[in-house]
């Protein structure tokens, strides 16, 4: 099914202290995506970053979602940490708290929220920690929207329980017959038109191709371009630009939910 | 003046993932005391400690608090560590947020903020720390009330904003001629009765002795006695009885404030 | 083979900042044990603890042990963190150094090193990372003694490379039929004969008893009682005591690696 | 007094995880210096870049030094925190011993150590602090070279300990008229051109103008210019490329001590 619109989704503010990521773009991504992924402290993101961060996002009217992580700062969140889901659950409202707060401050809220990295992809397969995750989000707010990949256990367990989720597809990653994404620690440099054609094929066919050859049928409302893959300001733009002249226009999140459940009623 | 009930407040939560603080007395603590100051992750308490620490407040009607605190795990935030105002606030922020949070999740709300140590001594004779922590305060939470010293900037600068402040007592500190606590970094055991006959002296007279030798005036609605003091169970147990025993007994915050604004009027 | 005296291993200076481990009886489990295995700051220690503990052990004529470990304050180095295993050695060289310089601070030197807990247990069953550890070892110091169990593939390597090994016998965990022992997150009271009597067993017949039922044929140099096992102090001087009745002393290392080479000799 | 030659050192291997630091031109900047500060975690640097770096140093003959921070990576070590002179010692202890097994594992040694930041800044004006890490490394290593600036404390009693000193010459910071330099959070672009011209003339008239107008005298054995100064290796190769043109070639440092003891015996 083509898609009338999509929602643009990056990770931002993973700098600490001195240190910035990739290529320092983060004040111009926000310009061109609608949902900010805003790292929260455990593998990325300061007190004075997040601020900063959510204060932009105001400004450029990007949904603020909180991006919390394993505690990991040398590991950049991307290595597994054997913890009771609990425990897990215990650091992700921590790191939701941080960054409400910071909205709260600059007068806006939270949209949605985004586990980060490995912790993304434990909870994707992790029947426990998906269920005790959403079931804090119950608790905490049934309206924030869960950010997952189809394919994941996060998304069956959140409509289980009626959490919104918004569904991903990965501009910047390679998926495999699952529908997962294939995680990797390090992604190299990629062709801005490749990614443009690619997400333009997956909001106008509904299809990827794997890295095991065949194509996959994908569903998604958001499409995540990561600001650490070197060169994102442009694979962001390029994206955007494509996706335009296909006429699927990126749209605040709001939007597209809205158009989504117009046309499943349709 | 002679107040006719009075808030207790201890630090509570202060271990941090396998360790403990003091006597490990918290849960024992809590059913002793009215105001909870949780530590919150920077100088002492983690997620899972905040958890369990907001849950045990709510079991016993106790108000929570966020102890925020300088970034300063090994040295338990006793250390002033130089950083522009508006990046402790920052700090602040953060750690507020992720209290609330739990909470949030707990179904309670925050009562109050004190900041830990440190901080709190600084931002006692800092003005552009306190205004600029009042002012985010006014912008977050223009009535959670901020425990401070009335001889404190923190204590001008609020009511000066608008911020309702709680002054506090310290049962288990020495005082000085200027009305300010005498900072030390570790405090031997104390004798429960003279801490006891200390705060029992404070409520009814309105007086406390200093380490310079003449008594000062004093003028609170809460008294603190930290949950780190060698012999903290105790030493709140002996002074909860004897305000008792004295006629002024220890009451919820809320019904404090209410007696002392009725009293005022009076 | 019954054994004609034994080192006693215990974890040391597992505090951080103002926090203390177990009970806090690190000073008096010196005087007991023969060699210590101090914490190096990544699980638990700070430098001002590593360097009392070094001091602590140079008084009393006790071997000093870097006891490594995942960066992982908050989990007590007890939980796994999927790492290559050339960045784990890299953690532990950077640890192991830091002790040392203790060590040459005190005037004393390295005995031994320990991994702490899950670095301890993944070793034990990782092939890559026990090669890259012995391997970086035989460059650093081919002499220095590593702590290991006889059923690990640490062990194994290690002499295979050629690095010295000292087998442990724990007094205070469960064994499975594999020989290996059975990891807990928290250990409950132990009675101080039943451990005596274990590790006197242990000694005396070369057995113990499995979870699973049936003994198994143990074999060590060293006896490791956990100084964070609730009662410590007194489990110790329980199966120091015995294994002194037992006519099986506890001695120094290097005395007991002699006995050793000199009993496989005839 | 001209100066026949002079080591160049520079900050090396500030990044942290996944980050870097100023323009990541750390294995260039390695091969124009005669001796590199590697960061030892504190402030910066992990084991992964600390091996990396003290590799690169033996292939390329330049001088391991430790460079110890407090212990504030947010701050990159620029923040001042309060802690006894003890407790820093400590501190600077940990930090030398991890960088020195580094270059023990790649059978090369420590040339010296200079803190970093705050930390040397508050070394050079308090005598405290001077003196406790002097006294320590006497005990440490007496022939272990320690950097300073001529105008400080640090200097004053290390000579007075028989500590060797260092003395440095700082590039890219600006001076006083009491011969320190003058502390700056953020440090802008700078012309390579001035730079080269200011080490030039510091070295062949013994020279520099300070923020207050006049010149004051300055004398040293090495130049140091920071490696997160943007364009820092521009302003590196400058240096060198002005330094050789004027007759005063950049040289290890052990042949820059002995000419400079030449020199003084002439």
């Amino acid at each position: 099914m083509r898609v009338e619109c999509v929602d643009l989704n990056s990770d931002i503010g993973e700098g600490f202290g001195p240190w910035t990521i990739g290529d320092g773009t983060d004040a111009q991504i926000m310009a061109l995506i609608t949902s900010a992924n805003i790292a929260t402290g455990f593998h990325a993101g300061d007190p004075n970053i997040m601020r900063r961060m959510v204060e932009l996002a105001r400004q450029h009217g990007v949904g603020v979602g909180a991006h919390p992580a394993f505690r990991d700062l040398v590991g950049f969140g991307r290595r597994y940490i054997t913890a009771p889901a609990a425990e897990l659950v215990n650091d992700i409202v921590y790191q939701l708290g941080a960054l409400r707060e910071f909205a709260r401050l600059s007068g806006s809220a939270l949209q949605h929220v985004k586990p980060h990295g490995a912790l993304y992809m434990q909870a994707a397969r992790d029947e426990e920690l998906s269920r005790a995750l959403v079931q804090a989000l119950q608790r905490i707010e049934p309206t924030l929207h869960l950010f997952c990949m189809e394919a994941s256990i996060t998304c069956r367990v959140a409509r289980e329980l009626g959490q919104p989720v918004v569904r991903e597809f990965y501009g910047d990653r390679d998926y495999d017959l699952s529908g997962s994404i294939v995680f990797t620690r390090r992604v190299g440099a990629l062709d801005p038109q490749a990614v443009a054609r690619r997400v333009v094929r997956a909001c106008v066919e509904g299809k990827v191709k794997t890295v095991d050859g065949p194509d996959i049928q994908i569903d998604f409302e958001s499409i995540c371009i990561h600001s650490d893959t070197p060169g994102a300001l442009t694979l962001i733009q390029a994206a955007r630009d494509a996706l335009q002249a296909a006429g699927v226009p990126v749209r605040p999140l709001p939007e597209v939910m809205s158009a989504r459940r117009a046309a499943l009623r349709a």
